[in-house]
């Protein structure tokens, strides 16, 4: 059985690795977002794709879900110091990897070539690939103007009203080596608890990764897990987002975004949490199978067990 | 009184401390090598700089003299584990120094503009000076070939045989504001006990340095101090160079590389180590006075003592 999932942040992640643990080697495939990457001090950073990746290594910090487990902050303390921008959080563990990163790209490697390098050396066993090797970046439309994702999100620390978001780059970018034929050969595509406007979105504005999606083989279903819980998220600005764009957050105007088949759009089913069971009615006008169950992963059994769910759902509705 | 001193790596740096801590504030200005500067993990390090730089802020790692006190080495651990180049030693702290280094270069701020800016957080008084904001390379010649600096000092731990140096861009590099100002004003000039062949010579390698110093008034002393003790150096390769070039490593040898100023040399006078008494005689017929002293600096007082001794001899016999 081969799945292939799509995630962006924290919540994307510890899915990731729920399916990582319970599924047999080499039937994952991870098509990360890197609208999120940027250069800063002459780095290039891919926040979603180390996110994903130190999780899946288990060097992630726990407290966090972000950056890696007993990082320090030295680097950061005196480019501080100087007066240097030390906005953005780079831990020494982190700047490390940044750095070689930054530097495997300046003799011609690409980031999939690097990615590949690193999850070797860090012993992942799914394969996680950049959505593409073209840089994509994700600008903010915001009441402060067009800002770049990171500024945005971290420098502003998501404070701007939204009003939309674009995906520059991502109407030439092609998919990263691996991603169509993961999708093409996929029994399942499960879309992560990320956050659909700037997680999932901007993977699916690389064109030939949506088309792969939408007009895949009907047998192939396509199961997004909910980011909102509530009328909130775990953590991040989605529900936010949603408010700011006149949408009430809600799980069922998750669904709503991405559509079912249905009205074409691409899910095939729904995963809600537990706390959501009265949204079921709206998800059911939308044509879209749904189930119920505890989405919050606090611990690692949490995330393996959400996995199996996801797993168990897709063969009892879907025939695998 | 106005003192300048040129600088190397760590026994210049003691030295310049030895400096700063017994003169009044505002009289001294020091010039630092920069040929061991390099582009290194897309960062501008600067080797001497910082050594002089960290010593002077009382940030510097007291047991190996470079590098910075409390040092971690977080960052380098991530990148050697990838497999990145990590023969380069980057601490964390200092790897936060060369990263707004590079981010002020990059957005057109020079050398010497920088190292002000720096100097001024770290509470720095003297005016320390790079040499030049050209960026001028140490080459060593080697039966290895041409080696850029670092590979030839820290790569290959100066194992290498030499046979001669170059200074790549010092035909076209200018001094660095106020080096030539600080010469044209100084009542004294010393050379650190730094390697003559690649600290002090670099420096010397700018022309319009090395003429100030040659046709200086005739009344501004120039005392050098000998790194070599005894045919050794405390730190560094200097009498390994010495012996490679055919050159007995002594601290007559130091001089006479230098050359007295009836020799059409710079040197007006000469500080030699207490153990190296019987150079003395091979001094006095390249027509140089000197003196003998303690020129191990192995504490805060030894390095104000030689300061005090330095400026003692040149108030006597040179008659500041």
């Amino acid at each position: 059985m081969k799945v292939v999932a799509l995630a962006g942040g924290v919540g994307g992640a510890k899915l990731v690795d729920g399916l990582a643990q319970v599924l047999p080697e080499d039937s994952l495939t991870v098509i990360v977002n890197t609208g999120d990457d940027f250069e800063h001090l002459g780095l290039r950073i891919c926040p979603d794709l180390d996110t994903v990746c130190y999780t899946l290594a288990g060097i992630a910090n726990p407290v966090t879900g972000w950056g890696r487990a007993g990082e320090t902050w030295h680097a950061l303390e005196a480019l501080d110091q100087l007066g240097g921008p030390a906005w953005f959080r780079l831990g020494d563990y982190d700047l490390g990897v940044h750095l070689e990163r930054t530097r495997l790209l300046s003799i011609g490697k690409t980031l999939s070539q690097i990615c590949q390098h690193f999850c070797s050396i860090w012993e992942i066993k799914p394969h996680v690939l950049p959505m593409s090797d073209y840089q994509v970046a994700t600008i903010v439309h915001s009441d402060e103007g067009d800002l770049p994702f990171q500024d945005y999100f971290v420098k502003r620390r998501c404070e701007p009203q939204v009003s939309g978001f674009s995906f520059e780059g991502a109407g030439q970018a092609n998919p990263a080596p691996g991603v169509l034929e993961g999708i093409n050969n996929a029994d399942l595509i499960v879309i992560c608890p990320s956050n659909p406007w700037v997680s999932i979105d901007p993977i699916l504005a690389v064109q030939e990764i949506k088309s792969a999606i939408v007009n895949r083989d009907n047998g192939t279903p396509v199961i997004a897990v909910s980011p909102i819980i509530q009328g909130k998220t775990i953590k991040g600005p989605a529900a936010k987002m949603f408010s700011e764009l006149g949408i009430n957050p809600s799980a069922s105007n998750v669904a709503k975004h991405y559509g079912s088949l249905q009205e074409r759009g691409f899910l095939s089913g729904f995963v809600i949490d537990d706390l959501d069971v009265n949204e079921r009615a709206s998800i059911d006008k939308l044509g879209l199978s749904s189930i119920v169950t505890n989405t919050i992963m606090k611990t690692e059994e949490d995330r393996k067990e959400l996995a199996n769910v996801i797993l168990r759902y897709a063969g009892l509705h879907f025939e695998l």
